[in-house]
């Protein structure tokens, strides 16, 4: 045995030696090294490629001549003159083991590849999806020997794949006999393995399957929903698309809606309908684009908040609407698309659904935990994930902590006089001049500044049209910076602040942007009533960081992390000048992208992520902002900008706010207003 | 502990000491004695009602005192005020143990209490059901540690009644926040549990839900489907109902069914509409039959043969109608009537159909074996299952062996001139005096021979309309002992036989049993067709016991059981006569009555019966009539009267059979008519 070939695989480093002949698929099956196979070594589905290297290798401690492998064969030869092979590439499961050999497994060649994601996280996706593919060949039916078709493939996926007791969904049973017939007793299943449950075949094809096998990550957001059309094997996504939710037309807001289904009988069901049939929309939708066909999708993974989420399955929400906020159920959950009436996706593809924290945390949240993993950090990491409903995760090593905060939806640009969603046209970047007051501002569709020569030309097709959520809250940090608005929050008069800019609204001011009437076009301002919705929004925000940070005894944490796909685009100055978030140093504040969706990607390409997040879940701390009475303290103390109590010390260093005051006796009337407003 | 007092249950014996103030509930549970209880020992169920025994029990060994149980407390006496309770009567979870006692557990109180079946088998179903009622308290919500009402659910059966791991059904979780809030935290599961899975709840009511529980067991024939709506908490069957199977309008037997599903694309899906339809209108029938909701019925077992195990699944039979006949999937199988189509049963409602043996040998042969079990008997048994497919099973504990023969409808009275099924008017005995060769006979509706005082009077109303399956059995058996058919199956001419009753048809002769045509009536003969039909039939039936008596290595058994609806009716001389059996002593000739759907309510109400007709139908040797050269062989020596070759011993003690013989060279064309028949 001791004069038995070496074997040296990289970049695993793992080594054995194996008799003459052996083939290198087998070799690198018994020393567990990860090379891909769907075929079982029949030589037909090319994923066990391998490189052989020639030559010396004194740190491997061998060398390799050229006759190390068997020599190309003829099935080698047919694959190479059908599909191609790679220069020095051959197939793990025909070169045989002839002389101590180094063989490099290429990342393509991986079932446990890493997928790089696209976001600034370094972390990569390892691929170890629930759902995979196997090519079986089946024992064709004995008079003698009674089984059930059915039966003979479970057979083979034990005796050729060693998956015990597998089940095969209803919908392939009822399909099995053609195909396997039509591929002459060879098919390749498509095996959903999730967690201690048995293997189970979702799809079926005649022969080598090489259609691929696909997945859909999919962020169910109360007015967007986002999905990732992601292959299975590769982890790349093919295409990704996004619409609105149609349930916007119940209700703007989570309460809107859960309102309309207190309000109406049967309103639930509209809004499960409606909200299943865009579903099948977008699946259809996002196939098209990626130019496959939906029988492909075999697994979906959703995440969204506790509301989205009973509306999905069928659950009125009208629980959520009122404490103690129960959700009809909190765990994981392991569906069909039957089950959720998808009718676009395969009857017996797979859906997961993240579990959710609590009642008002759900599995969006448990997904932006996935992603961020503030339960490896080892500083105290602040997670928000802005949003019509910020949910705000604290924690480190030691411990996590989660709630929500009804922000509303002032930060995606609604409830906001000149306000617009994020399109073309929409401001979203603004300075203020601190001595001319006057501002230059960016559009979305023009990379340059408002000052800049040719950004007129460049935005006359778009025109100004609006302020959308980044650009807001640009403005009112900038109107802070430059003196227009004091830190209760009042607009001074053009008196005040010696511009013109500022003009009379009623009893208040607005400061104006930009005026395109001459044009047909609208006046851009900023007005009382918007800095106040704005001040709303950020004090919901802070109080619920600050709820978290109390629970954990802190008063500063060492890092911010802004999520949400607004996220991206909030500047972190702008932000700390508003008190949107705690102090920290300005390099501290990062942004994670649409980290939700980052985690249904992750739970969808890696099945044990999903163990790991359930896991997390039931050891995180939710802390309910709803009945918390520090809450409103918080609340009342965080609507000063940048805040009325918490020193703000990094934010110091950066920039002096001006010490303005214009209040004149009426702002009293303005808080009434406000809180009027919230209990409202 | 020595002084404790010492408690004795009967029936089961089982004893143990046990402190003052023990409720005997908690006493029977450690101890292991079968005490039912819904409610967990709340007092609100009654289920778990005992009779203590007071004075001297020498056999016991002890002497209970009037005060060896506490006094009746205030929730017996609400109970007795409500429902009342039996003289002597206490509750189990309220009474306590005070002194030693001898407590009775009467059966109403056991949860395995026996099931005497109607049938004559003396084997009783005990009780033991994959779905069964709990009653629980669950833990209200609470927002500092939110769950899911699910999880605590979940975590309530876990508590209260150690169930673990507990799942729901999709449609129970979506109506579960409403039923826990009307219940008031209080409310009843139904929990199916069946093998390795984990609990399934597929229904929850609020508070303590006394509607019951229900299962049905149905016997879905070619011909008819006959279900038994039964009480899943007593064994009781609650109402029985059957209907014609719409198939029939496809094709009357299973290969005809099987050619409209070749012939015509999509004749499969228009077979399994029309089946899952009048399931459908079945289980409401039956329902409103037992004056029950079908919201109760949530557990459903199904039997039946191979084509009608693939239409009922929505599977194209067409496999089933060629060599090498593989059936897409032979084991048993669990699914839900949500995955059948069932709209009159709840979505979660269990369904459970029991494994075909074979291609040919379907789920209800494997319910018969459940049934007869052929392989506990102690003398070597054959079970015949007559119908349009018979199926023979052949064994004692040693081995079992099973096949199926294509009898064709004659048994049934199909195909035959004066045939008809069996209902009022029908003949369904006769006897032929062997001297005058005139004919007595007896019809469905009247109790009297038909040489009877009042047997006219009391058919006029029905007439004399037909001869059903027995009859024509007794007929054709009658005429071979009367000497009016010889061993082939020639009827004679008058002159050969001696009575005018032998009536010319063509070039052969008929039988004449009664005339009505002078009152507008129907004239009933057997004819020499109806004679071949039944060769055919028998000679098939024949055929395949004795294949599987050489398989076996015998050439005689030691006992028949005749099992089907129709079995029941069948003479066991004259189906000696016949050569339909083999020769066994007539008191070794039994009927089983439907012991298919007997196999059916078993697997219904006992849970482990299904691992054990599972592992049994592993066991069975498989034996293809359609393949074996010998069934061939055996077939033509059966055409013959009782036999050509083989000797019937104990028939000729009984009866000795005229040696006539009518041959006059014309039979050979009969044979080759037969053979034409038996090609196409």
């Amino acid at each position: 045995m001791s004069t038995d070939p070496l074997v040296i695989f990289t970049p695993s480093g793992k080594r054995g030696r194996f008799p003459v002949g052996t083939p290198v698929l087998t070799a690198a099956r018994q020393l567990g090294v990860d090379l891909d196979s769907v075929c079982g070594g029949r030589g037909i589905c090319s994923k066990c490629q391998i490189t052989p290297s020639y030559g010396d290798f004194p740190k491997h401690g061998v060398t390799v001549a050229q006759g190390a492998l068997s020599d190309w064969n003829a099935v080698e030869q047919r694959y190479d003159d059908k599909r191609g092979l790679k220069a020095g590439r051959r197939l793990g499961c025909q070169a045989t083991v002839q002389g101590d050999v180094v063989i490099d497994v290429p990342p393509e060649s991986q079932v446990h590849r890493q997928v790089v994601r696209k976001a600034a996280s370094a972390r990569a996706i390892e691929m170890d999806p629930a759902t995979r593919l196997f090519y079986i060949e089946v024992e064709e039916p004995d008079m003698h020997e009674p089984t059930g078709d059915l039966e003979r493939v479970a057979r083979a996926l034990r005796d050729q794949w060693d998956m015990q007791d597998v089940t095969a969904a209803f919908p392939v049973v009822a399909q099995l006999q053609k195909i396997l017939r039509k591929g002459d007793w060879k098919i390749t299943v498509a095996l959903h393995k999730d967690g201690a449950g048995a293997p189970h075949i979702t799809a079926a094809w005649p022969g080598l399957h090489e259609g691929g096998l696909y997945g859909l990550a999919i962020d169910l957001g109360s007015t967007t929903i986002a999905a990732h059309l992601t292959n299975l094997e590769t982890g790349e996504v093919k295409a990704s698309s996004g619409i609105m939710n149609p349930q916007i037309r119940f209700g703007e807001d989570l309460m809107s809606r859960v309102s309309y289904s207190m309000m109406n009988p049967g309103g639930d069901v509209e809004m499960t309908r409606a909200v299943r049939e865009s579903l099948d929309a977008l699946a259809q939708e996002i196939a098209a684009e990626a130019g496959i066909d939906t029988s492909l999708i075999l697994e979906t993974v959703f995440v969204c908040n506790p509301v989205m989420h009973h509306l999905l399955l069928g659950i009125d929400p009208v629980e959520l609407g009122q404490a103690p906020f129960a959700l009809a159920t909190s765990d994981a959950l392991s569906l069909t698309a039957a089950d959720l009436g998808l009718s676009a996706l395969p009857a017996s593809a797979q859906i997961y659904i993240l579990p959710c924290i609590a009642g008002h945390v759900g599995a969006d949240a448990a997904a932006v935990a996935l992603s961020e993993e503030p339960g490896k950090s080892d500083d105290l990491a602040l997670i928000v994930d802005v949003g019509t409903n910020a949910e705000i995760l604290l924690g480190d090593r030691s411990r996590v902590l989660a709630c929500s905060s009804p922000t509303g939806p002032a930060f995606e640009g609604a409830q906001i006089s000149s306000g617009q969603r994020a399109a073309p046209g929409a401001i979203e970047a603004i300075r203020i001049d601190p001595v001319t007051k006057d501002p230059r501002f960016k559009v979305i569709g023009c990379d340059k500044w408002s000052d800049e020569d040719g950004f007129w030309d460049e935005t006359a097709q778009t025109g100004i049209t609006g302020i959308c959520g980044s650009g807001i809250i640009e403005a009112v940090a900038e109107m802070r910076i430059a003196g227009l608005v004091d830190a209760k929050g009042l607009i001074g008069s053009a008196e005040q602040t010696g511009t013109e800019r500022s003009i009379p609204e009623g009893r208040t001011h607005a400061y104006l942007i930009h005026d395109a009437t001459a044009d047909g076009g609208p006046r851009i301002t900023v007005t009382q009533g918007d800095i106040r919705a704005i001040q709303l929004a950020k004090s919901a925000l802070y109080a619920g960081a600050r709820l978290l940070m109390d629970e954990r005894g802190v008063d500063k944490v060492d890092r911010v992390v802004l999520a949400g796909a607004f996220g991206a685009h909030i500047s972190p100055l702008h932000a700390m000048v508003l008190g949107m978030i705690p102090d920290v140093p300005l390099d501290k504040v990062t942004s994670a992208g649409n980290a939700a969706g980052t985690g249904a990607r992750i739970a969808l390409c890696n099945v044990t992520s999903r163990r790991e997040i359930e896991r997390v879940v039931r050891e995180i701390t939710k802390v309910e902002t709803a009945i918390e009475p520090r809450f409103q303290e918080h609340f009342v103390n965080a609507n000063a900008i940048p805040h009325a109590t918490d020193p703000f010390p990094e934010l110091a260093k950066l920039t002096s706010l001006p010490q303005v005051s214009f209040n004149t006796g009426g702002s009293g009337g303005d808080g009434d207003g406000r809180r009027r407003r919230r209990r409202g």
